[in-house]
């Protein structure tokens, strides 16, 4: 009974049963499928990780399994076997089964199958039940394994991790992109970016990250946007420039493709995803990618000022081809087009010491030297005819001393949504924010 | 110069210098106080962890530190030297100095000294600046090293890190104190709780966590509320009872109490702080309470199904006094006092297989056991007179089967707040979101 115990403590309980060959077992899972062949009958049970096949045997016969619906949670216990035929290599013999729990209805998709091929439409609505399916799962699993990996990953760098809040009294970034909240009568907003609170907490900690909900009321309806995601955010003070935060930013990449790597095997497997190698990432200038976009497309860029996705796609094609890098940094972007706490370059003030990060075709962090100066802040603001007494509580910042910082931020849904080469970032969350979507 | 590099990777570059008496380092922080003897100058040194005693030497002299004003961010580089009166037992002897950073006004608060003496209606609207003081951050390292914890102890447990949507259609908890969002013209709402969602997700991965905002929009001003916090939440499937529950917490808090021990010294000595020891937990029935505070206080309870906070602290003093421990946990409310999904006890469905966490006078945790079976859950809609269709969405979980689960929620700022024993929660947030703040 000892093995049985210990068993349920295992989140990997197929791993634990593998080393358990000839002994006695026991699981919890749900019917996945039923396959009768008159005498004997084929449990396939999903556990908590993976599925796992059970057979009849003497004691329990495949009459009394033939009654076992898709969705019905069972206690098994039996005895482990080397069966070759089996996904895993072995099954488990049922000597006894319990039903936890029973459906009051038939499964509404096709959970026990391979692939259910359900359009997002149909996927979305019932994302309560669709995501117990091993593929849509399983991208839970990697994002949940990256998340943790960048904590533990700037943990190990010096960073503390910080929990800031998400109604706030303006937006961090401007704009009309942000939700309102009726605050006991206070005109109050969603955080758009923990921003300034990362910026303030810099100047407690030096260096700090968070995990948390970021909103934009963007009236996007695209495959990239959500209204609602989970931003990676980091920020650092003491820094030489903004490479010090691009090398963090390397360094925390290769620690949660490596976590990826060495936790998540089975879900590679089964979304069969490709990780990507990282080794130095290579960066170019802004105005440098546009002619390298020029050079590719052999016409003049329509807007000089900004990469438009089709540009980020080259660029990233460019930079796999001649760098072998499926990463790409952009750096000193134009700075009227970067926020106004950016901070410009001394060489040449109409580039901002600002960057984004492009992987697989797509934008997933952006981040840059931050102005520390309170002068320069105040300045800057100036030549923007930004109303400074909107500012008084960010500028507290900078008038009582704060030394060199910059961070980044990054989208966890967009990060998962390349790693593993999907569609829709829709299907990199949860349960998706969208112009439309609210339930559940 | 290699030492140099190093000491700046170093969160705590105290730690690191202790082991390099005598030789060369340089570090970073911000001008906390200056002590000026004429020809001998001290600068005590805000490190991003511990102030740094550092004097001036031949070749940086007093007159040259004398002009040195607090808030002003530096990079000093010399020897590390053995002195018994320093607060450390060393200190640095300044070869140099670089000015990385001035403020633009003098400080308004007196951050050098060892206590502020502010009120939080001083402390709060400059928390920029505040949280700078080391014993005010040492709250914030100490909470982070919690929710790490949390986050790390859980997952060697086999629970999965999940992010879910706190933009609602509806209130996990019913009831009038929830925050409404303009969300592109529908109506939407603030979670109060990721209740649905973990219990979603229970039923993908089985064991499942968030650390998450939550929101109340209690028209409270107390010590003991906040309009935003960060929930520690936790749910899992396949248990046999709440007891499971139980134990997971236990262990939870064990490993919390553990990390900041073995991780968070400084600070705790800062804050004067004493761990709670976590042996056991003591466990009484809600009406076992209720009679033990009676025979305490020899008056009949006034709210026969309710404890109030003066009696959640007599038990407290009681489960000290008799059992030697700073928490207990209530266990069967009735039922009537609990939400609508708690599951009743089989054997008086009078009362919740639900508990509450009691931890040195206070609630910090409230779980239970859910209800998993369709009918069950519909039955006891039904008998509250609830809407049953404005739960479609969640009893679409019931209906295609559920495990038996159950699960957690714990404030991560009433958690901090009782173990550094803070008067009032705000100090437990860093930037406390009540009824009248909104900044910073």
């Amino acid at each position: 009974m000892e093995l049985i115990e210990s068993a349920k403590e295992y989140q990997d309980q197929l791993e634990y049963l593998k080393g358990n060959i000839g002994k006695p077992a026991e699981v919890n899972g749900y019917v996945h499928r039923v396959r009768d062949f008159g005498d004997v009958v084929f449990i396939i049970l999903r556990l908590d990780r993976g599925l796992l096949q059970c057979i009849s045997s003497d004691s329990v016969t495949g009459a009394e399994l033939q009654n076992l619906k898709d969705g019905m949670c069972l206690r098994v216990s039996g005895v482990v076997h080397t069966e070759e035929r089996a996904e895993n290599g072995f099954e488990l013999i049922i000597d006894k089964y319990e039903i936890l729990a029973k459906p009051a209805a038939q499964l509404p998709v096709p959970l026990g199958k391979k692939y259910m091929g359900l359009s997002l439409d149909t996927d979305l609505p019932l994302r309560q039940i669709t995501l117990r399916h091993p593929i849509k799962r399983a991208v839970f699993k990697i994002q949940a394994e990256i998340a943790n990996a960048f904590g533990s990953h700037l943990t190990s760098q010096g960073f503390t991790k910080i929990h800031t809040p998400k109604i706030v009294s303006a937006g961090a970034e401007g704009g009309a992109d942000i939700f309102k909240v009726d605050y006991f009568g206070m005109p109050a907003y969603l955080s758009q970016s923990p921003q300034m609170y990362k910026q303030y907490m810099a100047g407690v900690f030096g260096r700090v990250y968070e995990i948390g909900s970021v909103y934009r009321a963007e009236r996007h309806n695209t495959s990239r946007h959500l209204n609602e995601y989970i931003g990676l955010d980091l920020e650092m003070a003491f820094i030489n420039g903004m490479n010090d935060v691009m090398q963090v930013q390397t360094g925390a990449l290769k620690a949660m493709v490596e976590s990826v790597k060495k936790n998540c095997e089975p879900e590679l497997q089964l979304l069969n995803a490709k990780l990507p190698t990282i080794d130095k990432i290579p960066s170019v200038r802004f105005f440098e990618a546009k002619e390298i976009i020029t050079q590719i497309t052999g016409k003049p860029p329509k807007n000089k000022f900004d990469l438009d996705p089709i540009e980020e796609q080259q660029l990233c094609e460019w930079a796999e081809k001649t760098r072998g890098s499926e990463f790409i940094y952009v750096t000193h972007y134009p700075s009227k087009k970067r926020p106004f706490y950016a901070k410009d370059d001394p060489e040449n003030p109409e580039l901002a010491l600002s960057f984004d990060l492009l992987f697989r075709g797509l934008e997933v962090t952006t981040g840059g030297q931050r102005i520390n100066d309170y002068d320069e802040q105040v300045q800057k603001m100036n030549a923007r005819k930004m109303d400074i007494s909107l500012f008084d509580s960010y500028l507290t910042m900078h008038k009582y001393g704060m030394a060199p910082h910059g961070g980044l931020g990054m989208g966890l849904e967009r990060l998962t949504m390349r790693l593993l080469n999907l569609q829709n970032v829709r299907e990199a969350s949860l349960f998706p924010r969208d112009m439309s979507r609210l339930v559940p």
